[in-house]
């Protein structure tokens, strides 16, 4: 991945660098197709200052919204174009102790053969998911998490929701979803990260390469 | 997973208790299908005395020696029923700074999604094997880090090995394979996990399961 992003706006090196970075660990180091990484992954960022718009402190969120809609924009279709890919997914995790924590579930989750498989079958399968935050090692209470696919909820506090299944089943087959789970610790640590289903079209494609 | 392991041997519960975790820790806990972890994963270990023979320090090797052949077997035979495995895979890092960096390696290389799928195509692909050990965290020089799949040298000191890959493709073929990667630390750190490969077959069964 090569990501060439910039601006005619003037801003001075320490913003543009802080920008980048925020904006990054919300859009490119917030996706996953398999959980492997690029050995030349590069996100660069250049501000010309050509058209004699000066960014400063106060402006600066201003840059940062900008930047993240181009970003995001180019991070999810590096996900839609994942190999075999025919569901965009975006895993939110709240109610995490911290953001660290936030980050580690749901990436557990997005990575997950398991839940992704799950996605791709379109089975309201709350349990891998449940499964997935538990080994993720961040901290988790059973009795008070949650676990929502779209507007559908699929378990609460400590419960299934069954009479649910059908209707989440449906809802699983758009190519766009949501899924959210709630870690029940109460701490204000939230994430989202963006994955795809993995289907055996992925086996075939990373399967018959040859080197 | 649960396994019950019995001896009629006469152990004191602390060397029991040790012997268990020393065995567990190469066997069980050294073994993955997909990095997924099961909800009820148990190992026990009861020891009858029934027949008299007394285990102390001196004889404890004995009682690792015979516990591990068994828990060997079980583990491998988990790995061998992963859902559509078609290979067994023993992935050995050596040269690594520690035993944590040598598990942490290996246990990357044997759940990455491209290094399995490279397996199951037979696919003698060094660059995903590097790039799995690469992404660990594990300490690692690639300028004198060397990747095997059996006797097959595929790249050593930042060199592929071109010439090898037609007889390595052959050697992938086997149903059971071995496949070595040295982090060129020197370090002494070693470790073995076993794995399977990745086929569609797995997709199809985890992905028309239905909760």
């Amino acid at each position: 991945m090569l990501a060439f992003l910039t601006t005619d706006a003037a801003v001075p090196p320490a913003l543009l660098d802080r920008a980048l970075r925020e904006v990054v660990d919300r859009t490119f180091n917030a996706i996953t197709v398999d959980g492997e990484c690029s050995t030349n992954d590069t996100a660069l960022l250049l501000a010309s200052g050509a058209s004699g718009v000066e960014i400063d402190d106060a402006s600066y969120g201003w840059l940062v919204e900008g930047l993240e809609a181009v970003a995001r924009e180019l991070a999810l279709a590096i996900v839609r174009g994942g190999e075999g890919a025919t569901k965009l997914v975006a895993v939110r995790v709240t109610g995490a102790d911290s953001r660290p924590d936030a980050v580690r579930a749901a990436r557990t989750i997005a990575n997950s053969p398991l839940v992704k498989t799950a996605l791709h079958g379109a089975d309201p399968n709350w349990g891998r998911l449940v499964s997935a935050t538990g080994r993720s090692g961040a901290r988790f209470v059973l009795e008070r998490a949650s676990v929502e696919v779209g507007p559908f909820v699929l378990f609460r506090c400590g419960q299934p929701f069954d009479d649910q299944a059908p209707a989440a089943a449906e809802y699983l087959r758009l190519a766009e979803l949501d899924v959210h789970v709630d870690l029940g610790t109460g701490g204000p640590g939230e994430a989202v990260v963006w994955t795809c289903d993995l289907s055996a079209e992925y086996v075939r494609i990373n399967g018959e390469y040859r080197t």
